[in-house]
């Protein structure tokens, strides 16, 4: 089943944009909310290679938005803890990336409902299909990336050596569910939207445009407009770097998609595996796990992360130091990426 | 040229609602912006009395969306620092707020820009021509009200003798600008706006509960959210908070009054009277200045806050611990109140 040819996809969601990669068909997946994904490709890439025994695989997942590119270029190389030369490093992209099969791909507004677990269940499939992996060395990822590592050091503890959610929370934050609302209605509430079938990113500029503007006055912390860290991008103003960077990094991309996303981001709740006890499900964990907030962030903050990490047998906080909030996530700033290589350098050799 | 009669407006914008007031007109205010309002109307309310020698008066001023209702309920009485008893304490509206004169009273989105330093110079005259006050023992107020209280004391050094400007800087910060942006966005974007000509406040439902859940977003903490402080109010859920509390506080207000105080919001900076320069306009403050910044408040950081502070010759920055955030200035938490009674009674014994 699996594919090794480019996505056909023109405009955005091209391996020229986001990088090479891979699919992988599933077949049909059934999904919680009772829906099925006909179809089901998983778009990926790896680092490395495979040891014989199959016991040195990472998997690192992706954020709303992200997709392997951005992850590749600033967390995987030589020098980072996710060095392709020791370990085989697996990107996967989410359902709804618009790599992996997504509304854009033909359903649009009828694309089902998703969810975290989904996302979950059919990486392992794909892992144990494509590659015969039945354990990983370590699950990680930043955001939505970190709520699909809870749910995966949850859902699959013997399977899970190591996990380190990056900048999220095992259920999501009423604020931020508030928040992702608003960033919703940003969309559909565009005239353009159309029910969903706007016809195109273009059309929906306007919305897209509130949708981005919303991502910025949270995605960033209070400290990074104070201090005018859009300075290092070479921008004059906070209102050139809305209009010259935030804006267009989502302008093109579909507003289908990111809904389906957005919708799994304010839906994550891992206790949804034990009736609902989220001490219970994160008490399910075997993974040694760090658990790594970014100190300022708004999105995922870090009091809440520390209330969820207590929950997390044997776990450590490793708290992160940024100015730059949720955000920092990009990796903007050398000094962040160098925090995280040096937690998971720590928690690999653990 | 003072009335005392009440507003004659029906709806909201009426004594029943916000208190008796009266009114007091000052002819033609040219504006800062080039504009003028051709009989500006001022809403005021009093408490206690003026002294022979005037010697005891206090001015309060209004937030966004607030009037002298909520002011006089949560922080003037008996047992509180502004206790009536000593001191003459004079509340004025603002221009905009829809009891002193608004875009709703007819000009609608014709009404002119106002800047604070508008607001300010009509509440300077108001107070000489109505009671012949000439120096003010305190000025005060919150978030609006401290950025009126920065201009008051810059530019009336002689006449302010203390100032407490509460959750509010002298210049807007940029994240705070962008955010109201989103606001005000969230009014005219509404397809019933049509230019201001709306109608009614019902037929602008839709942006307004959708600007009223972007208030709730920054105005709350992120721990409020956490610590579900909703509670308190006996709410069920975060929903049932939004859409049985901020959505309706919102609902009968006039979006292009909120859109004339948003804008002067949005454009606080008392360093235009220095020709930009910040450090220099808050280097004429004569005033004994306490700056009080709500630890949590996510609308005029602490961080801001205490940069300004250190330019403002001889204050002390008293920060307010609060885990609401900035609307913790709606006195919801009686320990909060008691918070600031003690810094305004000792900055008034001083």
């Amino acid at each position: 089943m699996s594919e090794t040819t480019m996505q056909a996809d023109g405009g955005y969601y091209t391996a020229e944009n986001h990088g090479p990669f891979e699919r992988h068909g599933l077949g049909a997946l059934e999904l919680e909310e009772g829906g099925v994904i006909p179809d089901c490709q998983l778009a990926y890439t790896t680092f490395g290679e495979l040891s014989p025994a199959k016991d040195n695989a990472i998997l690192m997942l992706t954020w709303y938005s992200g997709t392997h590119g951005i992850l590749a270029q600033t967390y995987i190389g030589e020098g980072h803890a996710l060095d392709p030369s020791r370990y085989f490093i697996v990107v996967v992209d989410q359902i709804g990336s618009g790599l992996s099969t997504s509304p854009h791909h033909g359903a649009g507004p009828a694309f089902p409902r998703v969810r975290i677990g989904d996302d979950v269940r059919a990486q392992q499939r794909f892992l144990r299909e494509r590659f015969g992996i039945e354990e990983l060395q370590l699950v990680l990822g930043g955001s939505m990336g970190g709520q699909q590592t809870y749910e995966w050091a949850v859902r699959f503890p013997d399977q899970v050596r190591r996990a380190a959610p990056l900048a999220a929370t095992a259920r999501v934050p009423d604020m931020n569910a508030i928040y992702v609302d608003a960033l919703c209605d940003a969309l559909t509430a565009d005239p353009a939207f159309a029910g969903g079938d706007y016809g195109s990113s273009e059309a929906m500029a306007a919305g897209l445009a509130r949708h981005a503007r919303l991502i910025a006055i949270l995605g960033y912390s209070t400290e990074f407009w104070a201090q005018e860290c859009w300075r290092a991008l070479e921008f004059e103003s906070a209102g050139a770097f809305l209009e010259g960077f935030v804006i267009p990094y989502f302008a093109p991309m579909d507003p289908n998609d990111l809904l389906c996303q957005a919708w799994k981001w304010q839906h994550a709740d891992v206790g949804r595996s034990a009736g609902g006890d989220l001490a219970a499900a994160l008490g399910r964990i075997r993974a040694k796990t760090f658990v790594m907030p970014i100190d300022e962030d708004l999105f995922f903050p870090l009091e809440d992360c520390r209330r969820e990490q207590a929950m997390v047998p044997g776990s450590e906080l490793r708290v992160l130091n940024s100015i730059s909030g949720h955000l920092a996530l990009f990796g903007l700033e050398p000094e962040f990426v160098a925090q995280i290589d040096r937690n998971l350098g720590e928690l690999l050799a653990s």
